[in-house]
């Protein structure tokens, strides 16, 4: 129970650096003498310090004897930063607890049997399940080679994202486009359709809250999206991809590259258009380890229906609107049971909707 | 501070009525001395002792010079039941503290001047909002003549109630079906489509938890309801209502009441279908105070396009389905602003699913 208590707090810890780590793991780290808290410590930003690092630095006193807190397995690679091992072993902790193994091979287990060569009794497990659910996006990412896709959208109660006649804004709060905004900021990446660019021509920045602007990923397979949209305004602040099957010697390709914009052409699927999952592979080669997909209807479906998607943020305005148009569309579901799967994670109220995060299963 | 801690206590006393005392209203009644509680009463049933007389039999002593807390503007006429101002003043209750007056035109206002007339001290309004919401049904019923309608459906996340093909069961958990049965028990009657009746061919009674059965309506404009459909059987514990534009003259209209179903004949709307407005008026005269509309699509969108819904009761699966049908259908809004807007009251966990309970405002 103890354990526990302090693995909390280390969990805590590493959610601080969220929206700053990417594509680094969150970590947290706390050290513990004589049922005191000594030390605290968090992977910050990318490219600075471990937590394991920061808490052994923090430190307010002496630490040989004492316990080390940290919500995943020390690494024991040279990275941006030296092996935390190595910090480990060096101001004599006496012994180790670790909430989840890392899934990076580099990583994975050979941290711990080092450890325990050195004398130090470690243990793992300690609150695996949330350990692991808070770098859910680095698991992913490291064991399927793609990026965490997150689907968000807004709806009316009865399910409608847009009137019959494609009125879309305002469905949700003001409250919750603070939301989505704050969610933007925690994802490498927004990716959209062209047909949300041409419809509702968004500028895809985090503005509403603090954080830095993800990637913008356009999906115009016939490259229509117009040269003044706003997407392709401010590309010296944030960089924006569109994604096509158009090869380079395609004029608008020309056009939009000498706007700025990167355009990449990628492998066209059966129905001859981008093939969704040749795109987050290239993506996922660049580091991008997590996009939110921002819509519309006919993204949201062929992410679905391609099996990409990992969570779905779905914000409820409490409105009937009757007839109009639907997130999701076919996917070529005909029994109940064939149904996509999900757990609802969390629900909280924002402002008078509410929003459910949900996972796919 | 004081009254409000006493008049909770009343408000929870009052709900153990729900389901037995419509269209009466319920109400809770506590008998404080001394900062002691000597006597607890609640309406238990529909012709039983009202909760301030069960709250003076109960005491377990002299009640004089007690302070008596109750949720609703006790009664002045004499009903099923004498008049509990005579009841309050002959016990010598000293101070009588109320959360709201009662909109019964019999009632309002008269039991408070005459209590005050009789010495008593009165306070009104403590917990108002609560105590008004616990009585929604009764003040709706008293104030527009109308029963309170409550829509009532299961949708998967994206806002479906079947798949393209019609298959709807079930979209939702165990949990939620018997919460299902214990909504249709605190309710005075369902109602459903002869659609609904044709293709799921449901009992509509109360079998997963204990309860009375509610009274069955079922809307079928062309009466067209096969002979052996399980709402005719049954009748014995539990009627069933046929509404139809056919007059009695009709074939069907004969051969249905002769298996024991009443059915009457209500003028038909501009769409030559049954007259959902009359018909709840019809009800209404009948003493239903509460009604469960529990679909299908076709009903949900006529009670809502002709505002007579009152409360939306949406069981949200985690799932997903993609093309389908939704419950509600063509509102004819096509501008955002005038959508229906609705209050988000309660949103409870009901197995894997989530339940939200919200009010058209």
């Amino acid at each position: 129970m103890k354990d526990e208590y302090y693995m909390k707090i280390a969990l805590k810890l590493a959610q601080k650096g969220i929206g700053h780590v990417s594509p680094n793991p969150l970590v947290g780290a706390v050290i513990v003498k004589e049922d005191r808290i000594i030390g605290r410590g968090y992977h910050e930003r990318y490219g600075g310090n471990h937590a394991e690092v920061s808490a052994l630095k923090n430190a307010a006193q002496d630490v040989a004897g004492s316990t080390l807190y940290v919500t995943l397995e020390p690494c024991c690679h040279e990275g941006k930063t030296p092996p935390c091992i190595d910090s480990i072993t060096k101001h004599k902790i006496a012994r180790v607890v670790i909430g989840t193994v890392d899934s990076n091979p580099l990583v994975s287990c050979q941290g711990i049997k080092y450890l325990q060569s050195c004398g130090i009794e470690v243990k793992t497990g300690v609150l695996e399940r949330e350990c692991r659910d808070l770098n859910e996006v680095f698991f992913h990412f490291m064991e399927k080679k793609l990026p965490f896709v997150t689907i968000k959208y807004a709806q009316t109660l009865d399910g409608r994202i847009a009137t019959a006649t494609g009125q879309s804004q305002w469905i949700s709060s003001d409250a919750s486009l603070k939301f989505t905004h704050k969610l933007r900021a925690q994802h490498d990446a927004i990716l959209v359709g062209a047909g949300t660019v041409i419809k509702d021509n968004p500028e895809l920045t985090v503005r509403l809250v603090r954080g830095r602007n993800p990637l913008r990923i356009i999906v115009a397979s016939a490259l229509n999206i117009p040269e003044k949209s706003k997407v392709l305004q401010n590309l010296s602040q944030t960089k924006t991809i569109i994604a096509t099957i158009k090869k380079s010697s395609d004029p608008q390709f020309r056009r939009l590259t000498n706007i700025g914009a990167e355009v990449i052409t990628i492998a066209a699927n059966k129905q001859g258009t981008v093939d969704l999952k040749n795109l987050l592979k290239i993506l996922a080669k660049r580091n991008i380890s997590s996009i939110l997909v921002e819509g519309g209807a006919q993204i949201i479906t062929s992410v679905l229906i391609n099996n990409l998607a990992n969570r779905l943020v779905t914000v409820i305005a409490p409105k009937i609107l009757g007839k109009g148009i639907e997130a999701v569309g076919d996917l070529k579901i005909r029994n109940l049971d064939l149904a996509k799967k999900l757990s609802i994670r969390k629900i909280v109220r924002s402002g008078e909707d509410i929003i459910l995060d949900s996972r796919l299963i």
